[in-house]
């Protein structure tokens, strides 16, 4: 086999399968693949006449057969240098990795399209997700191009826009009245009944695989040199997950050396569980009270496997900072008047930097990636009418009955 | 010199320069290139090594020196087949372009990228444009990034979200009670006392040659054998006309031969100068009354130059459909079904390509494109506050001196 699970906790190897990617020990179950397998076609010159997508790397993807893949021209990003900016600061060299580019606008994408492949490969035909937004409008998108049903839970004070996405892509869309995990919750409940295939974080191989590939394309992108830092909003901890795995792949198969980049995530003021394990140089514990923080995707107060961001925050020997409302509003104009679109969690990647400097946390040597996960337009204030909101399965039941 | 230009009415040669591409004879200055000495660099094999952006189309545009080039990662976007939507109608192959996923969410990025590139290379600091609002945003962009001022023109019932987006990067941003072209006799009245660069269409050569380079990516997409029918929605036609210019350079290049392919514009009922033209084979007149469509790119009464998008129509066996409003929604719906975020720009290519399936116009043989010009989510009603509406050069001076 190329693939198959190993548990980061008991070590304990596993078949792949479309499950919960969680082990009864307590720990993730992580895609692994052959590697020597891979790199007998895995080439760094053949990534030269790959397809401008995710999909260039997939022999790192875990789809067996290609036909199976549903891809609407996700990854391959732009890498945009700010020179302006860096006059500003001092820091060697800034960049922004424009994942709004995606078809769906945000990085989330990446993880919809592998996630549906993956599940389209088991013959999935009914699909759900948890969502703070933006994992929902793709999920819907990639559901829609497969001929899957999709169903999307989000907050209910999830950007309208956001909403209206999942709309336009067929998803049956509901409002919940509480929080991610809520909405998660009710999914779980629904599961069996409904019939759902649930594509929330971590509850399925292919949305961490697929975030993967942001890790994959940066180091190609800079030609097998990583850079110093990467700042990334984190809330369910996917991309920093996704990406820390690439890079260790990458080692694996000898196409990067030397130290890996210092990660560090970024969280909004107010809901910040990750800051505060690593502030407190303390093991990982969710934040289950005083969660005020806007309704973006870093609003993930327990996130699936907090304790395995927050390893590899200090592996890298990265660092997580927590931003104010009206720092993410100020980078959000900074990064604007540069020509960049950037939503509150990638704005928030730019006002962690600034932060960083000012704590003298980075050096001038360093080269910098700020991740602009999602737009600034799909978060502007926006009022959806005619969409349900709910509180737990029984009350979404409930609007089953009245439809 | 690698370009300059020619007139395409009296044949004539002309440096090039920063200047309105209209010759006196009225025919339009287009942008030459001594190919011979393009060959030398570009080759289909050198394109493997290109950067993933229109800039890897570098010798087939009119800048001099790369270090002038604005790039926010234009360009390079996916071609995604619609395969469901093949088995619903009787045409070989499907396939969408998606415009939509450039930095600033429509094909306008291109446009952008290349003036501001050209308007940099000739020492500009001030660049205004008239627009349906994606022109608008998209040079507010480049602009900001190029440390530029731009000012936008756009028509009061320009889409809200459009409107922001110009605000967010920097523009100063005014709503004309008017038309596009109204916006620009603005431009024109007021170019010389502000110092103003026009970047409107067909008013400086930037922005024809960045569309150009849809073509010729597009013919790289598809392995240098085109497509049997483009379907474009038209409104200044610098997508038509730019498209057109690269495939008779890549023929003249040999690389692409045979048929190019047949090229459709679809235009919205109400404002439908090309569209009458064809469809009565007459010359082309601007629409002087009854504009009634709604607020898009297509709508354009007046482009700058119609008799060259008609040619271009006609000489490649093309044709021109308008659509309605309600059949342009019911693509929308169609398209978001199937993955696809379109404007009601790109909308439009769907419902012209249903129309033309019904009406016998396409065969089965036919592999068809559509362009989707730019996002759905820009177009949702969105009421944006504290923008000066003016109604000409005049009134526009007055709003400068209240502030
Ligand atoms: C735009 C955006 N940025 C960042 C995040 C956080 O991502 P992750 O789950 O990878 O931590 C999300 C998740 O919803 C998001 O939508
Ligand atoms: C989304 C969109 N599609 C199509 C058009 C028409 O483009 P062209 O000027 O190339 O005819 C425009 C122009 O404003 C546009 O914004
Ligand atoms: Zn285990
Ligand atoms: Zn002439």
């Amino acid at each position: 086999m190329r693939f198959w699970f190993t548990c980061n906790g008991c070590g304990k190897n596993k078949t792949f399968d479309l499950i919960e990617t969680k082990c009864e020990c307590g720990g993730t179950l992580g895609v692994e693949y052959d590697l020597d397998m891979v790199a007998h076609t895995f080439t760094k010159e053949s990534l030269k006449e790959r397809v401008p997508s995710m999909w260039r790397y997939k022999e790192l993807l875990p789809v067996e057969h290609m036909e199976n893949v549903i891809s609407l021209g996700e990854g391959w990003t732009p890498l945009v240098r700010l020179e302006e900016a860096e006059k500003e600061y001092p820091v060697k060299k800034l960049w922004v990795k424009r994942e709004e580019q995606n078809p769906t606008g945000s990085f989330k994408s990446r993880g919809s399209s592998a996630a549906v492949s993956v599940a389209n490969e088991y013959g999935v035909k009914k699909v759900a997700v948890n969502s703070n937004g933006n994992a929902a409008s793709a999920l819907a998108a990639y559901a829609g191009y497969a001929g899957m049903e999709a169903y999307a839970f989000v907050p209910k004070d999830c950007p309208g826009l956001i909403v209206e996405e999942c709309m336009l892509h067929g998803a049956h869309t509901f409002l919940v009245d509480g929080l991610i995990q809520d909405a998660g919750k009710l999914i779980q409940d629904g599961k069996k009944e409904q019939g759902w295939h649930n594509v929330g974080t971590l509850k399925e191989p292919g949305r961490a695989e697929g975030k993967k590939t942001m890790g994959l394309e940066l180091a190609e992108q800079f030609d097998w040199n990583l850079p110093d830092v990467i700042i990334y909003p984190t809330g369910g901890g996917s991309g920093v997950i996704g990406m820390w795995n690439a890079f260790l792949q990458l080692k694996e198969l000898g196409f990067i050396e030397g130290d890996l980049p210092k990660i560090v995530s970024v969280q909004e003021d107010g809901c910040q569980p990750i800051v505060t394990s690593i502030e407190t140089e303390s093991p990982f514990s969710a934040q289950t009270y005083g969660v005020v923080s806007n309704p973006t995707g870093m609003r993930v107060p327990s996130p699936p496997d907090g304790e395995l961001i927050t390893s590899i925050l200090r592996d890298s020997n990265g660092t997580a900072v927590a931003v104010t409302k009206e720092e993410i509003k100020d980078a959000q104009s900074y990064f604007g008047k540069y020509g960049v679109s950037s939503s509150p969690e990638g704005s928030a990647t730019m006002a962690g930097f600034k932060r960083l400097v000012e704590e003298g946390w980075l050096s001038e040597d360093d080269e910098v990636v700020l991740f602009n996960t999602s737009h600034a337009m799909k978060y502007l204030p926006y009022e959806v009418s005619n969409v349900p909101t709910v509180k737990n399965y029984q009350d979404w039941i409930a609007t089953q009955h009245v439809f």
